[in-house]
């Protein structure tokens, strides 16, 4: 009996869409006004959905309390307020699209959690535009 | 040709995470400001997805009206407005954690639905918690 | 140059509404299912807006940050996850329907804050149920 | 590593439902209040899911700009601000429920998008109410 | 000590903006797409505001069952999933624009309240546009 | 007969709290992780109100799609993808928190429109963080 429960978080940071290895007119035509050198920024909003195993005895898959503060230290503390582009290790040499965002989030609370959960991260970079990725 | 379709229900209900096998302090450790004995509540938002074919005459998967008829008599009456530990059946003996909510109501609607229809529920316990099953 | 800025918080409580001047079958006849001896509960939402002139060296009418440690400490603090009726002193001799609540929250806000503001507080019970109150 | 972009839009239009093979009693007692001979009206959340590898060149599953001025060509220029019984060639003999409505923007949409993305739609025809196919 | 309360309500319908006056040039230039002489539809959120004192023996400034039973009544039966201009008296001679409609619905429930309330409506005709009226 | 119209749109920028007259210990102290020298950032949602005569030929208070127009040429072509503290004229020598935006904004569209109009902006900074200003 496998239930599927999800937390949702929010993060608000700067971010330049930009390949290096790219001229600027490429660049520019490319990525459009997110190549901005001067950045821009979103609220992101986080649903990290957790699949197991219901414990008979508490009754839950997982403590959300225990989740939120596993997002909160890892995922908020880290990019929330922050220029994704120059703050941060995982975006250097990364470009922080929202696809790369969501991968690079997905990584880090693989490790975190227990491998008896299955896990799937969705990321709203607007109300409109969404990315999500579940490790396959 | 597989359509799914999904209606969105609520009802509003209190109630108290506890497991009586433990001491007090055990379910207030584990529980937290759950475990309140006088209880609190939730508004909790219900969307029930069925899948199945089209069918040609109708171009209904179901029909919506019917499907919120179903649940309208047989979760919104049963816990809309209730205390979950003490009105109801279902959890005089279950903790009503949101995953065993949404198993409870997945159990009572699969009964009442075709088998060719699958079936899978959400459950919003707050804007930002949720709890999902599908049967597996 | 006046400014209103408002910050939105949560608490999730039980409640019975119940008049204990009046016989049980006029309780019932007048408040239904929200009579309810054993109680329900609610996801109540709560905006608070503060207007004011704009502090021209911090661009700021009041710190949200310091307005948020408010609500949560005088707010969120007293009544979330717990059972208005029983658990408070506001609604043991109050009918907790959205209206007082609405009023006492914004009783104990007003105080908290410098005259110099003007304090209006919405209160939602469900996404389309409001309460609303600016003191007048 | 495949990842899921989504990217929302909006179309409002009127319809009927209605089958031609079937009396007006039928037709009334089936549909309803939808079966309205001067019809009646939804605004339409359209939500366009497609899944494939990120390109690490790009960090982009697809361009959701470009995805954008498909639906934008396709599907919003096609139904928005039409009646869809009267002005589309696609629902002249078709019934326009959210089902039919969905599978005929996925078809649409398929033939638009290289075979090596995977393509989803879901469809709001009320806040409620949701249709999604995703081809199988 | 005067609390405002509002209630929420929904109805779907087809309309089609026109000045029987104007020549068929003129309406298209003016009403672009939204003249379409076919109709198109939304789906409209009403919000109904009600301001008046507490009464001490309820909590409540006015019943929202007995509000909800007169916008259902009144509002909903009347134009939800109806044509606004060939189905309802209030449109055969007024254009059916988000002002002119909410100026209607203020109307209709003017005479249904007693005077000690203030009325206001909102009305979404979209997620993005609104119309509001107080009777002033 | 006045009613008031309201039209959304959104821009996305990255901005840096912070007053050129303080240190850099006052700037971290009184504005957070929100001085962060590097920059962070929003999706901002502006809500434009505008009260005014229906005009009795039209229906309308002013044409949506006139204001629209006017809200993407002077707002969102001016902040949309922009560091609000580099790349405008407006935050130059201003500091770019909610209240002082929502002034700015005010103030471009007040000049854009007719003086029978009343004016009011609401900018949402987050989901729960709002500034409203209407020129008091």
């Amino acid at each position: 009996m496998k239930v599927k429960v999800a937390r949702e978080a929010h993060f608000n940071a700067a971010h330049r869409l930009h390949n290096p290895n790219w001229t600027d007119e490429k660049n520019s035509q490319v990525f459009g006004k997110c190549n901005n050198p001067n950045f821009h920024g979103h609220n992101y909003k986080l649903i990290v959905e957790v699949k197991g195993e219901v414990n008979p005895e508490t009754g839950y898959v997982i403590d959300l309390g225990d989740l939120a503060k596993i997002i909160k230290t890892k995922i908020e503390d880290r990019f929330d307020h922050k220029n994704l582009n120059l703050d941060t290790e995982e975006f250097k040499n990364l470009n922080p699209t929202a696809e790369n965002i969501v991968v690079v989030i997905y990584n880090i609370l693989r490790v975190e959690l227990d491998n008896k959960y299955t896990l799937n991260i969705k990321l709203y970079e607007t109300e409109r535009n969404l990315a999500e990725y579940g490790g396959e």
